[in-house]
């Protein structure tokens, strides 16, 4: 009876990573979904077969930070371009932050987004709202129209991008507090640029009045207090108003010790840290200054290597790459003036390899690895069980890689539109190459091409409650 | 092409948990091993084919703590008939714990154990070790028999139980650190009964003297500062010798809230409860006395609900029944002499419905009643990923449930060949009955029946680094 | 030999607070120090006899927290007026605050507030600098000068006084971070009034757009969160800057037992609470509106009663009054927009009297209450031993208290120029009046009457290292 | 017509340490009291002038730990030769711990003790209960009879010893729960000898069949972790049963560190530790075996260093001699077996110069030193304000010390009558020798030299509520 059974796309010869480990056998995908997860000879005939030459087959990345900033700057990158890079990474999800022109802190705003990512992006999406403390009618209009979560920035916008902030922005204690009030209305998490505004500003009013403007002044003009100070405050505040809160990037090990016990003590708290801070150190930034500009800045190799703890006892729940694609110029002119330089990275390409080059290393497991690049932001998102997991009934959302051959990373093989600029690992050797991606079934990537027919392929997500 | 295949055993309309959901569809088995997860319309021929009749499909219990106690005492039971009642209970895997006569804490003794289970038993099994501070020579070698941890107990043998706890006791505080060392230098966890004698035994002379032999005496006798007290200097001494501790049948919210504690600061510490501290409080022993006498004792109602908190937030790790048949006489002597009565219950039947009543109820999540029921014993005690999980790959343990159709508890229904006393539950509504339950493919019960030709089908397990 | 010995003060018939216990003699005094404590009969001649008639001798007290602001706003009150008030209650050492116009952040204008008080002051007295951001090159200079602490407010100045405020506000986190830098390289305390000023801004902001000034909006506007935050973040701050802390006019038990965790983890902080915040609560408030406006403002009488706690387990560091002169206008302004009126109350003249009460009513015992209005704050500041103790040896500084007389508050009967908005415990019964008030040997005020001769008595204090 | 006053002692040209601080004059004493604390110039007439050349005074050392054990072993030393020395070593007053035959667990054994001390003892005394698990209906009895607390061990009587231990020890945990409830019925505080004996029996048993009975075995047969978790196990059962709990010579940083936790949160704990700990290492215990041994043993460097840190943040609350006379033949025995010889040593002559040299070094502060020796244990054993302070009102027992010439210590010079094996310091180069010692107003000592005639002039004291 079976017989005339035959599916979409089946892959075979694979080391699949289901229920914790990996099985070797092969998946079989229908209308998007997962419909068998079985051994090779139980495989039924499909449209698409991969053989994936028995590498290991993983949950397709989810990106829970990205910047895509379109509309806005789509001179630094698009949906598309951007989306493009994404599948070469792996990832098959992304959750793009609301920093565009203007934030998404409307319904209507929002929907200008989807409308332009529609037509796009080759991978899967979910948006975050803007939360900012200038339209909180808006808060739970916005939280009604389908975001995943709402992210916010302590401070007032940056001189000149002022657009790119409006209404995103939560600029002092008072107005934070009534804006986590509004968020924990809507039930949904408050994602949190944990750095004090104050602090920074003043440091590097004074060191540009000193004149030091050279490359260890980033990392300088915003010290390790600056990002502890802000997340013991927000724990607090959060505790204070019931919102439910999330740290993105987090780059101390006394930040991730604060939110440690802060879980112990049963607060709803999350925990993102992204690749440059488990793998760079402030030697980067001596080294190519703008180009290893972010925010937060990379830390002391001391401080770098304790975060690994939390990775490993459970305190980070996921990795974010925050990709943020910008123009060569933006960074060059950091080269005479650290200060005046773009911060941020475009690396959603390398989360992947990089995390599965530590698993190689011993630095933790595969599936510690898979909680934190796919499966624990869809839970925490709203996203699971049809992301984040291989398991028939899943979306056949995945992605083999190569954990054998090694590669040597070069800027030039980016696809993001900014890959000028991606040269923070350049020339390290690491293994865990992206060879196919599928987004719900479809090859978005095969042999490490990417399949520019699959533009639009990509569909908004929507959080489950 | 893969017409030819047939497998061995196939479950269809079923809804699989798998991948922490559940899924529509059936499993397919072959040799034991589940090699197909997939849609019913994908699935292959087989052998024998179940209908679910679309009923959830649950990785079978690993049950960590279970006393058949034979060879010794097999007029209370032996391994056919408590393995017939495991598999009643949808019980796949259990660990049996080292009371028996001897209790094994060397090679030779474990063997004359493996010797009498292998003909017996309906499902598969492992053993612990006895540790004690008796036969230090012989900790080492028991461990390398292939058992997957050790058991001790704090006190002297009970007089007249001497042969029963030969080399399983560490009497006093000095022979628990050398004890622990010796257990630490093996690896392997060490699992301790944390009561402290002295206080009971104290109690239980003062309240003879004072001809206080009647039900609540129990409780009174072994005060929750007998636990208390006990888990906190365990902690203290699995910190100063390395050993790797795990506390069978937790009672208190107190000793929970202490294992939380040393968890957060990162010590190596698992947990166990009973369901009958979670659903039976001190009120049922004041009912019907030695038949809900155990140690330790049920406890008041309010310290019973406060145990849900640490169900919920992960300080428990699995659920244990500590089944222990004793013949009726045994226990009827409690009627006049609460304390001359056997401690324990044959409650391995009960576990899975009486955990699945309590999801309906949204006390825990159905995926967190499976960590606490398989996934988690599984890996703490080496069995994953075979054991723990259905995932393509995985042994072909399940257990099909009822969770519709309300049943009412009667020992009457037991397996068990203490059934007699298995009264605690008697007039309870439960639901969550296993309907078909299976042991590496091999249908162990099917519609609510246990297959007594497969006696001697279950396996001796043997732990993975 | 000794007959020759006169003495110039003598105080008989004394039970005399000394050694941490009452003792039944007298007190001789020569050249403004105690010369002998001992039996009646052995007391010298002296000029000058004063006949306790058994009534408790105390250390004068010590009041940390003081407001004058002469030169400045001295239509509020001046050095005399308000030293009469302190003598009347008790006082006989203060520390004035350094809100003046303009503040005292440079050795000048300290120089020119002594100036001032030199003339005019009945009781001793040292001054507070101001610490602020805007000249930080002061900050070593003033401490130089002779100052016992600095104070900062954490918040621009209130508009329409800035005069009143210059170089005495950290405005932001990162001034705190630098003034609390250039503070901890003088090695004195620095001083906190902890609210923060973003919350409270903002609420006002609001509350007045919503009309919402009547009474409760004093209190609702200023949130416990408002100063538990801040208490936590100055906490770090002072780690991390390594200066030594003191926290003004704690209100609520939650910023109390953050400093008590603080001090048990070995950081060197202390913690002032005030006589409103123990004996009224915000029910107050509702009554008499502006008149019970300060800030900090009253808080819950449940939260009131928890404060008891921290002052009996050592976390209350020391007794301020926070005595504040104000116009009946600045006061009656409030009458109908809370939000206008001046925040303080002129109190210096209770302290004493409400703490022997709650001595008299057991909630706390006379030695505590001695270091808490005396010793603690004498010791901190570097007064002591001269000051806030009774022994040979140290200044005669002390006053006779009247335990057993009730006597009803009423603010007619105060002396501070500020005397008619004195009111918040009028109608209320109290015992421990002060009866004589010693200055380094001087009467300055006997039987209940002021010495307006004694004008110009007081010396300035300089710390001791 | 204060002419006529003569009082019976004056001291002059002192440095009298009162109020907290050294005040230069004297103290006039009459009918054992002190009457005045004056300048030299207002000190009155007098039966006997000391002079004390400028030199400090102190309150006598109030000693809570002494063994003196008469009656029993007067061979060792009785009450008359024991308190030579107490005098001799500025003690004023010693509390005399529950060792004798047999011990004090009823009145009527109390009243022989009392008997036995009375006409012997130069300085005063108060006597520790015996308490134990044997004879609970005593407890009540003997606290009513005027003890100033109870001691108990934790263990059977030492072989031979049975007479010494009777009515002394709660042996097991169960007795210690019911021991302590009996305590706490009687509102005195508890003290207890912490060692876990079951681990440190254990150990010695080993080391003997091992042959090893060296120096170096005392103190590795008493680890760290058996005074460790006594303690954290008596915290707990104290919390348990509501006793006042006070823990004796204390010898482990870890054990302190419990402690200061235990009052953080409140409990009412006490802590004793002792010179040998803070002056002496397991370096000692090498270089003369049994003359170094004493029970807990001496710590490692390391550890001996840390302790320091609990003298000066207020954790440890009082220093106790452990002072302990055998006979040299009762320490000989211990050269070839170090397990034979009897643990204490005869050191109360020599806490009060340990302790000042500690002053003059700067490890703490003579205020500090004061409290620790004298001030405390007067205060938490009922006995302030007559002890422990020097203030007009209160006893007349103080010693005056010289800060100024070195002198080395050698066992020749002890008054002890077991000064033979009294070696421990010999050849420290110590400051704060006692001069003179006064015990209500009369010398017991004058110019080193202990007054014979003083035998019997020592009292009973009794606890004030
Ligand atoms: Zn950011
Ligand atoms: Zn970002
Ligand atoms: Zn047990
Ligand atoms: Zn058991
Ligand atoms: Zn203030
Ligand atoms: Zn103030
Ligand atoms: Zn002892
Ligand atoms: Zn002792």
């Amino acid at each position: 009876m079976f017989l005339m059974v035959k599916v979409d796309l089946v892959v075979r010869n694979a080391q699949v990573f289901t229920g914790g480990e990996l099985f070797s056998g092969g998946i079989a995908v229908k209308n998007g979904t997962i419909v068998a997860i079985c051994r090779n000879e139980l495989l039924p005939d499909a449209e698409t077969v991969i053989d994936a030459e028995n590498n290991p087959v993983l949950p397709g990345v989810v990106d829970p930070h990205v910047h895509v900033r379109d509309p806005g700057h789509t001179e630094r990158g698009n949906f598309e371009t951007e989306t493009r890079a994404a599948a070469h990474g792996g990832v098959t999800t992304f959750l793009e932050h609301p920093i565009s022109c203007p934030p998404p802190y409307s319904p209507e705003i929002l929907e200008a987004r989807v409308k332009s990512a529609e037509p796009q992006c080759l991978v899967d999406y979910a948006f975050f709202g803007a939360a900012g403390a200038d339209f909180p009618q808006e808060v739970g209009r916005v939280a009604e129209a389908g975001i995943v979560a709402f992210k916010t920035f302590l401070h007032e916008a940056p001189e000149g991008r002022e657009e790119e902030f409006r209404g995103l922005t939560m600029a002092n204690d008072g107005a934070i507090l009534d804006g986590f009030k509004a968020v924990a209305k809507t039930g949904l998490i408050c994602t949190v640029h944990a750095e004090n505004n104050d602090i920074i500003q003043r440091l590097i009013q004074q060191f540009r009045k000193e004149g030091k403007v050279g490359f260890p002044y980033h990392a300088l003009s915003r010290p390790p207090i600056a990002e502890i100070e802000t997340v013991e405050k927000l724990l607090r505040f959060a505790r204070e108003t019931g919102v439910r809160i999330s740290f993105a990037h987090i780059s101390t090990p006394e930040a991730m010790e604060l939110v440690k016990q802060a879980k112990y003590e049963g607060q709803e708290v999350y925990l993102e840290t992204c690749p440059h801070y488990l793998f760079l150190s402030d030697e980067k930034l001596l080294e190519i200054g703008p180009f290893a500009k972010g925010n937060p800045p990379l830390r002391s190799k001391e401080s770098m290597k304790k975060l690994w703890d939390y990775i490993n006892d459970g305190t980070v729940d996921f990795i974010g790459s925050d990709h943020s694609p910008f123009l060569l110029s933006e960074k060059e002119k950091g080269l005479t003036d650290i200060f005046t330089a773009a911060a941020g990275s475009p690396c959603i390409e390398l989360t992947l390899p990089l995390m599965l080059t530590a698993v190689r290393d011993g630095r933790l497991t595969l599936p510690r690895a898979v909680e934190l690049l796919s499966e624990n932001a869809a839970r925490i998102f709203g996203l699971f069980p049809k992301k984040g997991v291989l398991r028939p009934g899943a979306d056949a959302d995945f992605v083999v890689v190569d954990m054998k051959t090694p590669f040597e990373v070069s800027n030039e093989n980016l696809l993001t539109h900014a890959k000028a600029i991606g040269v923070q690992y350049n020339g390290t050797k690491l293994v865990g190459r992206p060879l196919h991606t599928a987004v719900r079934g479809r090859m978005v990537m095969k042999d490490g091409v990417v399949d520019p027919e699959a533009k639009g392929w990509g569909q908004r997500l929507y959080p489950q409650k």
